[in-house]
């Protein structure tokens, strides 16, 4: 169907705009970029409009939100059209299936990140699935208006029986939504939720929200770590549920040492690796992650196997520079644990540090502290979590395995 | 030990030399950044020096060619020493031993790039193993002349029977290296190896020369297109021995149609489907992959997987542009023949194409084709061809993986 400009109110690119750039696919329009008069700024945050370039013929249909610096979003471009009185049901269904069958492609079991926003076509909003149980962030104004009609579809499309919104996204305060979440489907499972992933067991709290739950993003970069695992001594550190440490046990690691500042993470590693029935092989110290580093050398250990996976230091152009201090003191506080024809591996989730930056931070840090290196693989994040090709520049996690 | 100068001559870099590159692990040092008097160039390609900065200062052991825009590339950093007299056999046998022991960590058969030049220390040295047969490319002056010692090392470590010299790398041109290949120890396997990778049976012709050998670079990204491949019909183009097609097969595949303009290659895939007991899904296209390309759109032929793994079309910064178009036109006309939920595979292993420029160019192609796409997933070549990290700018090989 033809949008129609009569269903909806438009919006029109400044004269100066750049209509092909929309046309090319690119799923965002700035505030600057639009002619903004009163009536454009009054529409409601979420609503649907139809975008226009300056000679007015129509680009797409978008999400609009007068309050975010991302000022629209589109939903459809023009070619395509939109069902009256715009996403329904039954478009959102259409969305959700075809994210499925992406899934289903890749995963034998349905545990994965089922909806990653722009690139599966619903734009802003996450959708992570354990199970029967699946967790929506709806972190853009439109898709939190719809909340319920998008949830209602899931269940129809998956067969989950319980859907959570959670609101703990840090993109909701740019876009001026709320931080409460609830359940929308279901109930909210009271136990924390055991998840296969490359063998190991790894236990999602569902409900306790971004400090301890479970991200799929690394999964293959956990895969690659438990290949050079088998009878190694491996430290993990900044484990949070234990990622990295629990899928090398799983490849066959002598033991595995798991270090972070939250405690309540480390007793899901715990948890995970008594599942596995691998506590034995399993320790934990909990603390700030440099200071343990420094302290792990000060004693002399040394590992076969040592990946960091550090939050975000570099989460804004602003905190590049200190970002990448930051991933080169992590390197040289790393690199010395290593033993001999050992691995590290060095993650980055920060959008702002690309890989090239990253790289050359990790390299100087290994150099810094007195150690040769060959890079033999770069990860990046899992298959589920598929770029927009436009946004494609912004694949924010990179993981880098060395050999010392 | 010491380096000692008086053992070897010495080379120095200019007053205005880069002391600290090499310092920090750099493993090249060009001509025009070395003071050349009569003596220096009077070197003979292949000799060892001592390389000295500005102030007399030893920085390394190195190799030295004359006749190389690369002159002298480092065997050895001034702390660490060499033996009287240049690389020996046991020099040789700890450098194998220690690429040996990564190979060994991360593949269970020993079929796999042994020793991948710089990174692995033994510069400009291309080793693969094809079970009890290694083929080693000397592209180096330095090891050319060493190739016996080398050889018998190479035995002597990893215990395979048989030898072989391979002069086909192009870089030997650049060394002022012949192109006469040999047996060094043992014999030259009369038939084609079978070499097992992803479950799926290559016919490796190791005499044939590079038209018709094998490459393991691509490994890890015949898995990842394998993982897509169930109950899927399969288009692997510039198929070579049948790299992704047969990956695919073993992954589940309906069919895989090979195209490829060379007819050795391709029967050398059909033996490989024809191990597999897979010949009944399997089928070829000899000629030219565009040509081809146009034909199957004219055909109106559909695939739900479509590979494009072509040579590299920009090998050097002067054919980055006709490179890039050529992306483009690869990308443009494999897409049209994706059916709808599809995937599309497109590789690059052109040095001068880097990731950026390389996605940019794809995705222009699969614009141009009325066609959306996610990128799902990008892979470098496996961990067999570890990277020096003061060179890791230039991995060559590039594939991205979309959705279509």
């Amino acid at each position: 169907m033809q949008p129609s400009s009569s269903l909806f109110p438009t919006i029109r690119l400044k004269p100066k705009g750049d209509a092909r750039k929309i046309r090319h696919g690119f799923p965002w329009v700035y505030a600057n970029e639009l002619v903004t008069d009163r009536r454009t700024k009054a529409l409601a945050p979420g609503s649907v409009a139809l975008l226009e370039d300056a000679e007015r013929q129509p680009l797409a249909l978008v999400a609009v939100n007068p309050e975010s610096r991302i000022f629209a979003r589109v939903l459809e471009p023009a070619s395509a059209g939109l069902p009256e009185g715009g996403p329904d049901h039954a478009w959102f269904a259409a969305r959700v299936s075809r994210a499925l069958r992406l899934r289903e492609t890749l995963f034998d079991a349905p545990f994965y990140r089922l909806v990653h926003a722009e690139a599966d076509g619903l734009p802003g909003v996450i959708i992570d699935r354990f199970g029967d149980t699946a967790v929506v962030q709806p972190n853009a104004a439109w898709a939190d208006a719809r909340i319920e009609v998008l949830s209602a579809a899931l269940v129809e499309v998956t067969g989950v029986t319980n859907v959570l919104k959670s609101a703990s996204g840090r993109a909701r305060g740019l876009e001026g939504l709320d931080d409460v979440s609830k359940v929308l489907a279901g109930t909210a499972p009271e136990a924390p939720v055991p998840v296969q992933m490359n063998g190991a067991t790894y236990m999602a709290d569902l409900t306790g929200g971004q400090k301890t739950g479970l991200f799929y993003d690394q999964r293959p970069n956990h895969a690659f770590a438990a290949r050079l695992a088998k009878g190694a001594r491996v430290l993990d550190v900044f484990s949070h549920v234990g990622g990295f440490g629990l899928a090398c046990l799983a490849g066959g690691a002598e033991s595995a040492l798991a270090v972070d500042g939250s405690a309540p993470a480390l007793e899901l590693a715990s948890a995970g690796a008594h599942a596995m029935g691998a506590s034995a092989r399993f320790q934990t110290r909990q603390g700030d992650a440099f200071a343990q580093l420094e302290a792990l050398n000060a004693e002399g250990a040394s590992f076969e196997v040592v990946i960091c996976d550090p939050p975000a230091f570099a989460p804004s152009k602003q905190a590049l520079e200190a970002g990448l201090r930051a991933y080169e003191r992590v390197a040289r506080l790393a690199a010395p644990l290593v033993a001999e024809g050992g691995y590290l591996g060095l993650c980055s989730c920060s959008h702002a540090a690309d890989l090239g930056k990253f790289r050359a931070a990790s390299i100087r840090g290994i150099g810094r502290a007195g150690r040769d290196a060959a890079l033999i693989h770069t990860g990046y994040a899992g298959p589920d979590h598929p770029m927009h090709p436009q946004l494609a520049e912004s694949g924010y996690l990179k993981a880098l395995f060395f050999r010392l």
